[in-house]
């Protein structure tokens, strides 16, 4: 397999995500990585050349996507981008993987834009497997839509059902919907028609509504909402994890000095299971090719999971289930209304 | 001041609301309590007459409304719950302010039908005062309008600027917007067009969008959302902080046994700087009257504290503020037009 890297995105670009990458390639012996970006920058970090070179080649992109350039504006300027020449080359089949810690935005567009979508697919959709206290669930969509219809949430719930299946090897698995109550009507308008679309869809084991107090309990195995609601989960979840551990820190320090060393070894191992580096990227379902969204401060050790865990994605061909799964669709609906 | 009290409403009536009443007495000695609910339940739970009959009456009604009822279908077929009842009092001027632990739609969906709005008020919202690890930041709204108009969201930021400035005391106050971005460009189509409207209020110190990471190191003392985002970020936390605390506890007694004595008091100590029943409730902002909403899981401390911040919150004249703040608002606009 043959994985295109963003050398340019992220935070921490180039040093980290180059890093991370070399990193990897232990880990990913049969495959290789396309280093995308600035090619002298990259040269410069990655050393050694006999360390790489049988697994490693470098395109030259001279633009970068600054993280807070205005997405579907920085594709149409930047075309010579490492976000868009990585999407180009997945487009033209030249890789089979895109994989960036860039501007979320704008690769979801690039990748929206220059590969094309799966069939019936109507929009992509980011699934972050996260990290609860009961066990890990597929959370979708976390940002790639945030001004989604109905029916999207629908395909992403059999989306991430195809996903779970093949990837996290679940033979069978529950879906709920993000509410501020846990009854069909509570909701705004979108919840509300999407609960239907959802309770009417007999492939789906539908458990309802799932407050976000509830959430973190795994209430269900995949877990759909709208990608700004998604976007506050994650992101929330990631500042509260953070600052309630720097808080405990900081109280045990101050009330019990002498348990700091006792404690530190509790709190980071805790730390540690919360720790998106530890959980590779995210996918963005529904594009005609492998897309992985990394965390905008990923450092080389989320890149190298990144890595690690795109190239088992790949081989279990979520593609080829999501298209069987959406096409099931009309069969499913025409076995119902016979049935 | 005369508070009415919905001893029918929440997770734990009417035992612990009642249990609430009687704690609050000796904090509130100039104030008059009016339970609300069926009459002898709550002699029953009240005891000894001597004990609080000179500051509590009891106003009958013979209907509840259940916390998972349909708000507004609640309102039109239960017309003697408690609910309806204590607004109709309210309603009528027999008390200054409602208090409720039960069903938050049902008690917006009263509180807006059976008293009036302030003029010139389009929606209420729901204020919360929320702990955060740099002090507390007000979050408006946090459920009352959970299909918000960007000019609902405007108001909010004006109507929490009042509260913040007669509540907190604050001479001065920032106001954020929860996006998926700081960028002002960020976020779906609602907080776009509210994000040019605080930029355009010259009345509002705007410091722009504000990622959801970030809510928790206090960005601005005011942050204003939609309701069901607000209602996302309120149930999160609690579920999340709650989650937290119960692993921390639970790792500590597995690799530590030994030092879970020491660490109680740490963990106990920070969990109840983050724990609800100490802040009492969160007012509806925008009605004409005091609306204190309590969390639906209150036990008597929670009330009780809900009970003493009620009487606070009536002698900073709030409403007036409100008032004033708004209609400053054609005027402010003048004011810019001509400047």
């Amino acid at each position: 397999m043959r994985i295109a890297l963003d050398a340019m995105g992220g935070d921490n670009a180039p040093g980290e995500i180059i890093a991370g990458a070399l990193d990897a390639l232990d880990h990913i012996k049969d495959d290789q990585l396309v280093l995308v970006g600035d090619e002298s920058t990259i040269r410069g970090h990655l050393g050694d050349q006999s360390r790489w070179q049988s697994q490693i080649s470098i395109v030259h992109a001279p633009e970068a996507v600054a993280m807070d350039d205005p997405p579907v504006e920085a594709m149409r300027r930047k075309r010579k981008s490492s976000i868009a020449v990585m999407t180009e080359l997945a487009a033209d089949g030249k890789v089979d993987a895109v994989v960036s810690a860039g501007n979320t935005g704008a690769f979801v567009a690039a990748c929206q834009m220059r590969m094309r979508l799966l069939p019936g697919v109507a929009r992509p959709g980011i699934l972050v497997v996260f990290p609860t206290f009961a066990g890990p669930v597929a959370l979708c969509d976390v940002g790639a839509n945030i001004a989604p219809k109905p029916n999207h949430l629908h395909q992403y719930a059999l989306m991430a059902i195809a996903y779970v299946t093949q990837v996290l090897q679940q033979t069978h698995s529950t879906v709920g919907l993000i509410s501020v109550g846990q009854e069909n009507a509570k909701g705004n308008e979108l919840v509300r028609a999407t609960n239907q679309l959802l309770r009417d869809d007999k492939r789906i084991d539908f458990v309802g509504n799932v407050e976000p107090c509830d959430f973190l309990k795994r209430p269900a195995d995949i877990i759909i909402c709208d990608g700004f609601v998604g976007n506050v989960i994650l992101k929330l979840t990631e500042g509260l994890a953070e600052g309630l551990f720097k808080t405990i820190k900081r109280e045990i320090a101050r009330s019990k000095p002498d348990m700091v060393e006792y404690f530190k070894p509790v709190v980071d191992n805790l730390y540690a299971k919360h720790d998106y580096s530890e959980y590779g990227g995210a996918p963005l379902l529904g594009v005609d090719g492998t897309c992985i969204i990394c965390h905008g401060s990923s450092n080389a050790r989320a890149i190298k999971s990144a890595l690690v865990s795109t190239t088992k994605q790949m081989r279990f061909d979520i593609n080829r289930k999501i298209t069987e799964q959406l096409q099931s669709g009309s069969l499913g609906k025409i076995g119902n209304s016979i049935g």
